[in-house]
């Protein structure tokens, strides 16, 4: 039995009567009903991830995972593909967005090489980093798979492993990303999986203009034409329109509910990897927090899909597990009010008329 | 020349300078332009508001200011007038929601009594606790003015004084209150200012059912008929349809912004109290941050008037800066963004191709 087969087997459900212990509590806590609003819907279901009325959400981690495509060659982006293993190197100086964010909500941050272009030998024991490459880069999707089924199959259990790996010391994972030219695949993922019109999924990724963005339009048309992915096989779906760092994002998302620890998906790329992993366990979906609403025109698309309300929406873009981390301090005040709040009757707080 | 005087010469607008070399830096980190979206919108604010590039934020509080209302006698809200001070006894406990989130963010609580009907001598000397009570609770607005002039202008006095006392000890100050009727003033406020109708800035408050709401409706009504408040006269509304603790709230955020620091503000009731300081001094608004959407529906018409987009939108509606204090984190990340990322130049990271 494989990993994967394996890690889909011990993915059960959300425990409803944590669940429903949690909602009593928060039934009674010293405010008019419900309140706080999404945060307690939020408490809820981190009883029902975890089991408890006392969720452990104090160690934290933003899994970074790299991955370079070979789509770039289409021209759907305006960075150079270089920038993917130069802005590993400035996660791991901690100068980059997501070490600032982290620092916030006292977040670790890893940075995994799922298979980027360049050489990143000399960064090899560097404890912020974790080598782990599928290849170097997928292949130009535009003109055919990115990737073999055994390499989409490999991707995702190694980000499994590295759930597994990182369970031990860490109460909640947060998934980032970085990969030049990754909106592309995800665009396609998005429209293969939800059957939306690439145009409805494609947007503006880092930043191009108008004609680059009708560019890209037909260049995910073509993706999709050239290699008619199968909806209902997310493998099928991640090997040929997909990269190293989403499928590894699919595998720690599931290897997160099989833990049954929350994981806080950040951005577009991000709920693509989710797409993915949802196909291959809808139940997996029970333990997903949607982060933010990415500017990114697809996301929102993929969010409906998930059946997932985003906790913010302030205009981000940038990817790396920067929402993911944010949206981890809702995650910590979500537990502080299901166990810090007192119930009227511990306050002798007169309660309602009704 | 009064305190409320001195206070309001001593408002100057943003610092350009400071906002420009901001927007310079910010301009250059390693990420698509402006990928952070309305973080580095804040961060601009905290900038020009601070007059550096590297604001300090890290001494945060919210002040949570309690009154009562002699409203209530007209049955606007289902939770008796004793919940008022109820409820303060549970926030110097640490018990009630607001200590919760401030935790969240590390920032202190502070409770002030700017007038409830209860006898709180015992709490005088609390490290938490100041008692500043401009009266016994406001009388029933519904018969007449809330209160006189003087004590409008004592309400506000007071908490621009605090402000300045807590000035030295925070960099970041929070609104927060408590008071059983509050919303009926704070609609009547909004309602006076924007010139709204009541039933378009009358919400459910605590929670009262579609009857009650009626009731309330109407309630409003019967009050900007009987007191007719000057809409160009800030005090006057305050003082027809205000609160002792609503007061001390303008007062909080005009010393904030006299002092040239931010003020985060929470809620309904706390953007009611924006709206008298605003009406006192539009450039206060400058150091104003909007923390989040409520689920009382005037809190929007109140945003519009002060041309604010709030922080957050989790359907929260308890008050006591409970959403002051979550926005808090975006405050410290907005500063991490500006004084924390690298630029493209420090981490030798190529920038997009034009």
């Amino acid at each position: 039995m494989t990993l994967l087969n394996q890690t889909l087997t011990r993915i059960v459900p959300q425990d409803a009567s944590a669940r429903e212990q949690a909602k009593t509590r928060l039934d009674q806590l010293t405010m008019p009903h419900w309140a706080l609003g999404r945060l307690m819907d939020l408490a809820l279901d981190l009883a029902g991830m975890t089991r408890t009325v006392r969720p452990q959400v104090d160690r934290r981690v933003v899994v970074v995972m790299a991955g370079d495509h070979g789509v770039v060659a289409e021209g759907v982006t305006k960075y150079p593909q270089e920038v993917t293993c130069q802005m590993i190197l400035n996660f791991l100086r901690k100068g980059a967005g997501i070490n600032a964010l982290a620092r916030v909500v006292e977040a670790s941050v890893l940075v995994v090489n799922m298979g980027v272009a360049g050489d990143l030998g000399n960064l090899i024991g560097h404890a912020s980093f974790i080598s782990r490459p599928v290849g170097p880069g997928t292949r130009n999707m535009a003109a055919g798979p990115a990737m073999t089924r055994e390499e989409a199959l490999r991707s995702i259990e190694t980000g499994i492993q590295l759930a597994l790996d990182l369970g031990p010391s860490y109460d909640v994972l947060g998934t980032g990303e970085m990969g030049i030219g990754n909106t592309t695949p995800s665009s396609a993922i998005v429209a293969a999986v939800t059957g939306s019109s690439p145009e409805e999924v494609t947007g503006h990724g880092t930043g191009i203009d108008d004609d680059q963005h009708r560019h890209k339009i037909t260049v995910v048309e073509r993706i999709l034409a050239r290699n008619n992915p199968d909806p209902s096989d997310p493998l099928d779906v991640l090997t040929k329109v997909g990269g190293f760092e989403i499928g590894g994002l699919a595998g720690l998302i599931l290897g997160a509910a099989s833990m049954q620890k929350p994981v806080v998906v950040d951005g577009f790329i991000s709920t693509a990897a989710a797409l993915i992993a949802y196909g291959l366990s809808a139940t997996a979906g029970e333990y997903m927090i949607a982060a933010h609403r990415s500017v990114e025109r697809g996301h929102q698309v993929a969010l409906d899909h998930l059946k997932k309300q985003p906790l913010l929406d302030l205009d981000l873009r940038l990817g790396e597990g920067t929402g993911a981390a944010l949206a981890m301090a809702f995650v910590e005040a979500a537990v502080r009010i299901l166990t810090e709040v007192a119930t009227f009757e511990e306050a002798s707080v007169s309660q309602a008329i009704e």
